[in-house]
C-alpha cells in the first residue's frame, strides 16, 4: 500500500485520497451506494456534466483546477435551477499515463471545492480510460417542492438578466491559445491573470439560488456562450439584447479595446458559468436588490420579444447583429 | 436535422433519440437538470458506475446490450441496497467513430431496459471521447428512511447467501475469448448461448430488494467475483464457503465437467450481478421463502467466521482453498 511501490488497487486509492472527502450517507466510500435523506417538503434537483482533457480543459491544467471545474460546472447548473447543493458522485476515467501525484492533487482540490460550496462527495467509480482523462460529476441539490426554475419558461416582455460579467473566460481561453499576439502582449499582467483565472476557475453562483427561485421566470447558466444559450432558453421567442448593456469586466474591456474582434467570442464563447435568467419588469428592482444582498451583481441586458429566431444584439450605433453559428459546443 | 446530412448537434441527437425516454421531472430533456420528488419518509439511494468499451464490454457487442449492461450494473447496486429504482442520469462519451445508427440502437435498448425496470431517464451529458466509448450511469433509488442495507455490517455467525447462480458470466467471457478450445467446442449450443447471454445481459435482482431490506444484515452485488467481493463485504471477518453449495447453472456445470479449471474463474471472475448477502441463521427460512415468492432463488453457501483474511472455500474433499489474488478488477 506504499505510494513508492506498485500502484494501489482501486480500493486503496479511494481509501487514501477520496474517503477523507466523504459526506454523511457515504459510509466512508466503503459501500457501492450512498444514502441521501431529503429535507421534508423538498424536491431533489439532479444534474450531470462531464469534462474531458483536451476538450473542456488543458491536460496540463493544475489538477486542483480541473477538479474545481468538474464540480463547479455542475454546481452552476444547480444554482441556475434555484437549488442548494447536497452532495455529488464522481466518475473518474483515468488516462493511461495518470500518476498518483496527479490524483492526490486532484482529490485535494476536489475536497477544497466541495467544502467551499458545502457539497460533500457521496460516492464514485474509477475506471481506466484508453483515451484522455474524463471526469463526470453528478450533483444533487434541493429546492422547496415544486420550486425548480426551468429553462424554457420565459414570457414575451420579460427582461433578460445576467450575473457577474460575460466573456472573461472566452477571452481567457483566446489568451491562452494566442499568447504571442499583439493584443495579448499589450494587456496588463493583472488583466491577463484575471481572464486566465476566469477560464480556469468557474464560480458557481450558488449565492443567487434563492433570488432566482423567487424572481426568475426562467433560468440557465451560461456554459456554451451567451448568444447560443439565449437561443436555447427562448424557444419560440426571441431575445433582443443591447450589446452595450452586456456587463464586461475591466480586463475584458481592455482586451476588446486592444482587439475589437474579441467582442464576438465574448458574446458567443463558452465557460462563463454566470446565470442567465428572465424576470418580469416589475420584479427587476427587487431581484437586483436581493442579488446584491447576496453579493452577486445582476444586470438587465435586454428583453424577451415575440417571434422566433436567433437573438438580436443591437450595437451602440443601432446596427443589429445575430450570431447564426450559435454557441460554442463542446460536443 | 436529417440523419443523411451532417451530424446532428448534441441537442438534435438528444431530442431525436433520448427525449422519448425521459421520465417525469426530466422536462423532456430540454433543461440542464431534473427534478425528483422523493416519496415522503424515504431516503434516496444513489450510485454511479461506468462501463468502458474494451474493458467492461466488447466494442462489437450489440448497442442495445451495452445499454442494458450500463443501466443494469447500477440497478444491481440499488437492488443490493434494498432500494427500488426511481430514475437515472447518463453520461455518454462517444468514441470518434460513433455512428448515429449505433446511437439509435443504444437509445432503443436503453429505453427498453429502463421501461422493464421502471427506471426512467432523467437527464444526461454527451461528450466526445478521443478514446473508447464510455458510459457512466447514475441511478437513484428509494428505501424507507434509514433502510439502506450496508455492505460491511455482517456479524460472525451469520449465514452467507447468494441469489441465482454464480460463475455463468465469467465462463461466458472465457467462452468468448477461447471459443476454439476443446471445452468450448464440446459444450452444447444451448449451454453456450446461456453462458454468453449471462455475460452480455446482467439481470439486476430488483425483485429481491424488499427481502434484502427485511432480512439481510449486509449485502452487495457480485460484480468483481464471489471470492473478492466476499473479502470486501467482510472486513475484519472471514467467509467460510462450502464450494459444493455454490449454486451453478446447468450450463456452468457442463462447462466445468469438461474443463475443471473453470471452477476458479467461476468463483473469482466478475459480472455475476447476483446478490451476495448475510442473514441471521434464524431468518434463513423466511428469507428464502420471501425470495422464492419474489421469483428469485437464494442459496446459503457458508458462514461468517471471526478472524480476518481471504475467504476460505472448502471443497467436497475437505481441502481448503483461498484465492489470494482476490477479485477480478476492471480498474
Amino acid at each position: 500500500m506504499s505510494g513508492d511501490g506498485p500502484r494501489l488497487s482501486e480500493e486503496g486509492l479511494i481509501a487514501r485520497h477520496f474517503a477523507p472527502l466523504a459526506g454523511p450517507g457515504a459510509d466512508g466510500l466503503r459501500d457501492d451506494a450512498a444514502s441521501l435523506s431529503p429535507t421534508p417538503g423538498h424536491d431533489l434537483v439532479v444534474t450531470v456534466d462531464a469534462v474531458v482533457a483536451g476538450v473542456h480543459y488543458f491536460p496540463d491544467d493544475p489538477p486542483a483546477s480541473v477538479a474545481a471545474k468538474a464540480l463547479g460546472v455542475n454546481l452552476s447548473d444547480l444554482a441556475a435551477k434555484g437549488a442548494a447543493p447536497r452532495g455529488f458522485l464522481l466518475t473518474l476515467a483515468l488516462a493511461p499515463d495518470w500518476t498518483e501525484d496527479w490524483l492526490a492533487a486532484f482529490a485535494r482540490g476536489l475536497g477544497e471545492a466541495a467544502a467551499l460550496h458545502g457539497c460533500p462527495l457521496l460516492g464514485g467509480d474509477t475506471v481506466r480510460a484508453a483515451g484522455p482523462t474524463l471526469i463526470s460529476v453528478t450533483a444533487f441539490g434541493e429546492v422547496p417542492a415544486g420550486g425548480i426554475v426551468r429553462r424554457g419558461t420565459a414570457r414575451a416582455g420579460d427582461l433578460i438578466c445576467v450575473s457577474g460579467t460575460i466573456g472573461d473566460a472566452a477571452i481567457g481561453l483566446r489568451l491562452r491559445l494566442e499568447s504571442k499576439t499583439a493584443w495579448a502582449r499589450a494587456l496588463r499582467p493583472e488583466d491577463r491573470a484575471h481572464l486566465a483565472d476566469r477560464y480556469l476557475h468557474p464560480r458557481p453562483r450558488l449565492a443567487l439560488a434563492s433570488a432566482i427561485r423567487r424572481f426568475a421566470t426562467a433560468a440557465m447558466d451560461v456554459s456554451d456562450g451567451l448568444a447560443g444559450d439565449l437561443a436555447k432558453m427562448l424557444p419560440g421567442l426571441m431575445g433582443r439584447i443591447e450589446t452595450a448593456a452586456v456587463p464586461l469586466s475591466a480586463a475584458a474591456c481592455a482586451a476588446i479595446r486592444l482587439e475589437p474582434a474579441l467582442m464576438e467570442p465574448a458574446l458567443t464563447g463558452g465557460d462563463d458559468y454566470e446565470i442567465l435568467c428572465t424576470v418580469a419588469p416589475d420584479d427587476l428592482d427587487a431581484f437586483r436588490a436581493q442579488a446584491a444582498a447576496a453579493g452577486v451583481p445582476v444586470t438587465s441586458i435586454g428583453t424577451v420579444a415575440a417571434g422566433e429566431g436567433a437573438p438580436v444584439f443591437r450595437g451602440p450605433d443601432g446596427a443589429e447583429r445575430r450570431f447564426p453559428r450559435g454557441s460554442f459546443s463542446h460536443f
